[in-house]
């Protein structure tokens, strides 16, 4: 019988402390698979005197992380403190520097330090495994790292935040709008109290800036990400989608392009039969296309104490098997510098919701910018607010702004941000316009 | 540099060419993920002078499988020569024997002869890699062995053959007979001449037997899996799922169960909403249900040379790699008896469409039966063909059969098959109860 791997575990929040328990229970089961046993052995946390819930596992208690880290009794170091700078980062290091193998959940860290951290895992020849830090319990860091080995990818997309596919399934669902659903998704713990990061993007962008490393072989740059929330979207622009045929989701996409590999996180229109957009809820999705593969698509829950302890669980028992991947999928040495792609120069349809005011030329003026800019239309819809006929019957409000929705065909960025800012200067429509992306498959 | 992993080949259709270009074409790729290449020194197929695009590989031709499986210069074999008995089983064995790798496609020669090629396989401590063998380019063995280690299995079940599924989806969309559906996939080369080993189950079947043991450690057993294929499926039985909030689908599933694993292949309703019900057309599915893990799905490609190959170049890069893991994730010495939980045991809520003849009494008579095998209703739709009300409007035909259909609540294979006997009994109903499993969620 091989020893049983032995690791330290920092941090005994609820995904700690589902660690400890998962492998409590799961003893024979891991023994079996990975001819081992794995023990916590030590751990540490920030405060020591809480009452938790470990199972049967009776670890020794340290004093800090980096202790934790260094200590001689563990072979691997688990990371479950969070935040991209110290303590975290300190301890990952030492444990990485003393030749022990490190299992995250720690996305913001890797997306910010991983090249370092990588480095230091290769030249001490041990294992960096992050697969809880994107999509929970969806094995999308080893399906990138080894599942496709022989595959170039194309593209890879996903639903990579819970808090925000639940706040557009409901505003979706229940035409609410984004500042509701987002009260409910705090009350219901899905949303932190400043919920900035979540609803902003960040959080999808560290995700995706560590999907993109995996699958293109970059250097994972969250800087070269473009960044855009979902806190403009409102039930209004859901409507829409859904009456074209769409859904709107937040989607990090990374996608090679002949300026690079261009990331980007967004509101994005998505067609409804794709089965991206059949991902509902707190529920998160990865799709892969490569060469001659239609989308290859993960679907699961993204968060929660049991779904992120699958994995830090399913990393540690790589480690008691011997399996050591490099941890971009790649050695350092074949990782190329990740250059941004310019997102002025992002090619696609887009989705533009403009409040049109109602006289005469409106329409014309509008139609004219969209051509100086060779921009084609797939279609146009005009609603007059309450189904008041055009003209109104109102004759004391000419200009009331009437909701006008174009989808164009293939056109750049940049294109749509000059004739939107024409339109604007012409002063015939109100407030700003609303754009959304549309992803083509 | 490490040396170079070398193949040997057999199997020259769609798959096995596209093996060779994979690997050509990604030479530089595998490299950098594997830290070594891969080349195909020798090949073998039925016949040596066809023409072929192999990419830029070279191989040695070799007279036959058996002979390459021994060849002195191969590292691994590739087996894609499929069948259940001899050529494939000889070469595969003489292979393992020879201490080399094996990386095959071929489904059948594993469920029928999977036991005694692992404990080959594990003697000379050598991989048996299969996951091209289910689900086409769907990372579904990978995630089963490696990717969720310390999850135990509630349930796995998936649709696991493109034909049928393509076929349930047009009869769906269309609203097509089986047989006008499946002379289209015939056309479109989805289905085979004869389509008995798709439609009738026993493809998925093969399938599920391969999957329940790499998930609930048993040894795999396609004798030990209920099957029913989808031949009797009528667009009325569409319709009427769809009317209900379903979707029909060949499911193969295996799930844990007070008398073991039931492992079943069967059409199934599935509620709309679920991501297995969202899988149309040739598209494959596995989902995995653990403790605290809602499920986690894989959707992709099911079949085609592409996707195929994508997963014997996966396995292929895992031994290059050195990976090595027991063939169904744990070793022969930890896989339980695979007991076959009796299907008349089976609990679950049940679809029952039966052609009532329309007289005094029919319908108290089958809710009598109904009721004697404690059967309780949770709904009952009774359809006159072309509307006509109840009674009807030809007095000279009052004995014309009228669609009943029945949803019940959870209950036992074993009481709707009585229940359903007295009722034939009694006269009351034309021709064969239509009956499809409904899977709960």
């Amino acid at each position: 019988m091989v020893a049983p791997l032995k690791a330290g575990l920092a941090g005994l929040g609820t995904v700690g402390s589902a660690v400890a328990r998962l492998i409590a229970q799961q003893r024979d089961l891991i023994e079996a698979r990975c001819g081992r046993g794995i023990e916590i052995v030590a751990v540490t946390a920030r405060t020591a005197d809480k009452k938790r819930d470990l199972g049967q596992a009776k670890p020794r208690w340290v004093s800090d992380p980096a202790t934790l880290a260094a200590d001689e009794e563990i072979d691997v170091f688990v990371e479950l403190i969070g935040g991209e700078g110290d303590p975290a980062k300190l301890a990952v290091k030492t444990a990485l520097a003393a030749g022990k193998s490190v299992v995250t959940a720690n996305k913001a860290l890797l997306a910010r330090h991983g090249v370092e951290l990588a480095a230091l895992a290769e030249k001490h020849g041990v294992a960096l495994n992050f697969e809880a830090a994107i999509g929970g319990a969806i094995p999308i860091v080893k399906t990138l790292r080894e599942g496709v080995s022989g595959n170039s990818f194309a593209r890879v997309y996903g639903i990579l935040n819970g808090t925000c596919n639940y706040i557009l399934t409901r505003m979706e669902q229940e035409r609410l709008s984004f500042a509701e659903c987002l009260k409910d998704a705090q009350r219901l713990g899905y949303a932190e109290a400043d919920p900035t990061f979540d609803v902003e993007g960040f959080d999808t962008a560290q995700k995706l800036a560590l999907i993109a490393s995996l699958a293109f072989g970059i250097r994972v740059n969250p800087d070269a990400v473009y960044v855009e929330g979902i806190s403009s979207i409102t039930p209004e622009d859901l409507d829409a989608a859904d009456a074209l045929g769409y859904r709107v989701k937040l989607l990090g996409v990374a996608v090679r392009t002949a300026q690079g590999i261009e990331q980007r996180v967004h509101p994005t229109m998505v067609p409804k039969e794709t089965a991206i957009a059949q991902v509902m809820g707190v529920t998160n999705a990865a799709s892969l296309d490569a060469e001659g593969i239609a989308p290859i698509t993960l679907v699961g829950p993204g968060a929660g104490g049991a779904a992120t302890a699958s994995s830090v669980v399913a990393d540690l028992c790589d480690i008691a098997r011997g399996a050591l991947a490099p941890a971009f999928g790649r050695p350092l040495s074949r990782l190329t510098e990740c250059r941004q792609a310019p997102m002025q120069r992002h090619e696609g349809g887009y989705y533009i919701r403009l409040a049109a005011l109602d006289r005469p030329g409106t329409f014309a003026t509008i139609a004219k910018h969209l051509a100086d800019e060779n921009i084609s239309l797939e279609s146009i819809v005009q609603r007059h607010p309450g189904g008041r006929p055009h003209g109104g019957d109102d004759p004391n409000s000419p200009a009331t702004p009437a909701p006008v929705i174009l989808i164009t065909y293939a056109t750049t960025e940049d294109a749509v941000r000059r004739a939107l800012n024409a339109i604007k200067r012409e002063g015939v429509i109100a407030g700003q316009p609303q754009v959304i992306r549309i992803e083509k498959y």
